[in-house]
């Protein structure tokens, strides 16, 4: 049976004013988590975030995390980790409980970037657009949740399940101390949860929703080749020595191709056959090459078809070189040969690759890369970090809510999507929990989350307050059948 | 007919307390080009120079030479380059004239950067050796000159050349605006010079003074490859976009392998076949392989004997990749695609390479190389700034003169030496004098000269300044059969 919504949309609607005020307040505090000095605005941004949700009628707690590893205040004392604000809301044994997670970090911004405007004082156009740091990424969905209660709450409509929060303030610059708590808490202040839903990631494109199921992981790896005790003067040295940057040159060369081949014997054997049902699956999402030339600022692309660029995003390993630490890397011309250079690359995993056999083969391709130069230096090969891939079912109950809401709110069915990217916190929840994750976003793929001009639509972000709220009621409705 | 030197070399000894204590002085104005909040402190050496010369008895001039391009004060307005020291001591027809040059300014030192003493403070050891900034690159040398001077005044003894002094404050920052001032003044201020004498280079070792003849010349080549219009993320564009780093490393890979060889063709190719005579040189130079692994830190030499790694220093080209610009440099892991990266590298040139000659067989080289990849980034290709090799004759009397000095100071005959680096100062002299050019190092090879802890050893300033003294007495005695 559909859950009457109607009261609820009406509520939304009659209150955007106040909600994009609430989202001016929640920009204009400028918690940039890899900014030391700004410390105190990510703890401001917590504080803002319980005191909502206290006003609301929600427990809260703020969790400190500890000291932060490697970075200190301007004095030189340790820095606190900002608290994370677990909350709850209802507490109603005969009701389902959905536990969600976003971040009140943001990435950083200054005016001088770039920016059109202002990035901590949310300017609306007329068309609707909302420019500002965190809009998008991620305090318009956190507070998507707050104002889903509060239009319940003002309509007089109870609410459909009992919502626990995890809101985190340092997503943006490695979530430092989230997994442990998450670890920690999942059989605890978690342990009602029934399903998670994250949002906080996009749609595909501006046009139609998603829900997504599934993300690509990430191992990420250095190769450092060593020789001389210090940086040499080129004209003294050069050829009399075996430099580590002509060494690793070649040796990061080996490693894939320009059409993006991985040419590391043992990656693509790991890789899940493509099934017929999977392979039907692409032609009907919403995606244009055009929009990826448009993103991409070029037409560099490897593939000129959907199918097979879709594929590559979601469902095929890739490797990318990102740089080399210890060589010469200003403007202008220096003549140093440097004596230890360290390649950083890494490799976007899918499944049914494994870590350690990922590792492994990494491993033993750049060992005989390096062994075939029968160099002198000395070569070093690691994971910096490795992070798995996660794919959830699709035909969860969870999903299933996601998908009945998407379309009673836009109007249309959603498109079940992967990413390309990892978002580690979701394979954590999904594993301290045991319970089906769903990522449900608001904003779409234009948003510019980490660029200059961060934005949200003001549609998305009211029309998103209606779906966050539809899902939880379509959840309550859900058969019991499946878990 | 030898000339007495007994009453000048006594002098010179007697003096020596005095001729430390102008080092100190000297030293102790931190004269750092590259930097504009010193800029002041390198005038101030500029106008210490100008002044003790005055004092000495020799005609000056500070030369000014405009604005800097690229360098700005604090408050964003154009910075002056330091003036260039000229000076005539001497003007006497039957006599001749010698042209030597200097740099009083040096590289930057800290402290912090890992020194044992304050950089800008002479400290003499018991053991005679001096450390500080500048010491032995080039306040040593170019105070030498002074020294020897006014060791004649003091002694009495007739000062046996005219000497023409150049001494710049931009060596270590590029010499900007020098060329076009020797050019300019190489008929008219620099007119009279017989010949031209620089003192700003080592010995190959610490035991063996020596004369040097020969320099390698340095082409300095950027590769850009470029493809989307800003950096991406590799989650979402790893495997759907074609990435200038892939394409990159694998162009720098194909320049030349482990053991030094360049894999261009075109470049051996203009090298000199070695006669002989050339090849019999090398084995009697004082140059032990030992001494080599001793200022590289490491056993990571290509060859293991003397004379194959004497022969790659001075007379063979070599290729060093420098490193990458617009890459990810910094420690830790950031997954980002670069848009648009920047190789560099640089070609050692010896005779009888040719600038065009040699760009045009690295561009064909460079441009092949992408075009196998069949990528549709975009490349460019080009020379950043080319400098040609240079080598004297060291039979000229010059030459003569220097070595007659060396043995009688040194007792023992000097080695007739190359470098590997370059010092293209000489090469516009020898072309805007048509003189010949002798290079007469005052220091030894475990100096430091960019490195913390510069030093210069008490015996090889003080004999160096005996040196220098002898060698113009030499040449004055030299036949003028040549010229």
């Amino acid at each position: 049976m559909a859950p009457q919504l109607d009261g609820y949309f009406f509520q939304v609607d009659s209150m955007s004013d106040h909600f994009i005020e609430r989202l001016r307040q929640a920009v204009a505090i400028p918690s940039v988590s890899s900014e030391a000095a700004r410390r105190p605005d990510v703890v401001r941004m917590g504080h803002f975030l319980a005191d909502e949700l206290t006003k609301l009628g929600a427990s809260v707690e703020l969790r400190p995390l500890g000291k932060q590893a490697g970075m200190t205040n301007a004095d030189g004392s340790a820095l606190d980790l900002p608290p994370v604000v677990l909350a709850r809301y209802g507490n109603d044994k005969a009701k389902r409980t959905i536990l969600v997670y976003g971040h009140y970090d943001v990435q950083p911004a200054e005016r001088s970037d770039g920016w059109d405007t202002e990035p901590f004082d949310l300017t609306v156009l007329d068309d609707g657009r909302m420019f500002g740091r965190g809009s998008t990424d991620d305090k318009g969905p956190v507070l998507g949740w707050l104002n889903a209660i509060e239009a319940h709450q003002k309509a007089g409509i109870d609410f459909p399940v009992n919502l626990l929060m995890c809101f985190e303030g340092m997503e943006e610059y490695g979530s430092d101390g989230l997994d442990d708590l998450i670890n920690e808490e999942g059989k605890k202040y978690f342990a009602d949860a029934d399903a998670v839903c994250i949002s906080d990631n996009y749609w595909l494109g501006t046009e139609r929703p998603c829900l997504t199921y599934g993300l690509r992981g990430c191992n990420y790896y250095s190769v450092e080749i060593s020789g001389p005790g210090a940086d040499l003067h080129s004209g003294v040295f050069g050829g009399t020595a075996q430099e580590p940057m002509t060494d690793l040159v070649r040796v990061l060369a080996s490693l894939v191709d320009t059409d993006g081949v991985i040419q590391i014997q043992g990656i693509k054997e790991q890789v899940a056959p493509v099934t017929e049902e999977e392979a039907g699956l692409y032609e009907g999402i919403a995606f244009e090459m055009e929009t990826l030339h448009e993103s991409l600022g070029s037409k560099t692309t490897i593939f000129e078809d959907k199918k097979s660029t879709l594929m590559a995003r979601w469902r095929n390993p890739s490797l990318s070189v990102h740089g080399i630490e210890g060589a010469f890397s200003a403007p202008g011309a220096k003549t140093v040969i440097p004596a230890k250079v360290t390649g950083k690359f890494s490799i976007r995993t899918v499944p049914n690759m494994e870590v350690d056999k990922t590792n492994a083969a990494v491993y033993k391709h750049v060992e005989e890369a390096f062994a075939k130069l029968k160099s002198k230096n000395t070569m070093k090969v690691w994971a910096q970090h490795t992070g798995n891939w996660w794919v959830a079912s699709p035909k969860h109950w969870n999903f299933n809510a996601a998908a009945k809401a998407t379309e009673r709110v836009w109007g249309m069915k959603p498109d079940f999507t992967r990413e390309g990217g990892s978002i580690p916190v979701t394979l954590t929840f999904e594993q301290a929990t045991g319970k089906n994750v769903l990522l449900l976003p608001m904003g779409s793929s234009t948003d510019g989350a980490h660029s200059i001009n961060e934005k949200l639509d003001k549609k998305n972000y009211i029309e998103g307050i209606k779906l966050l709220g539809a899902y939880l009621h379509y959840v309550a409705e859900e058969p019991k059948n499946e878990d």
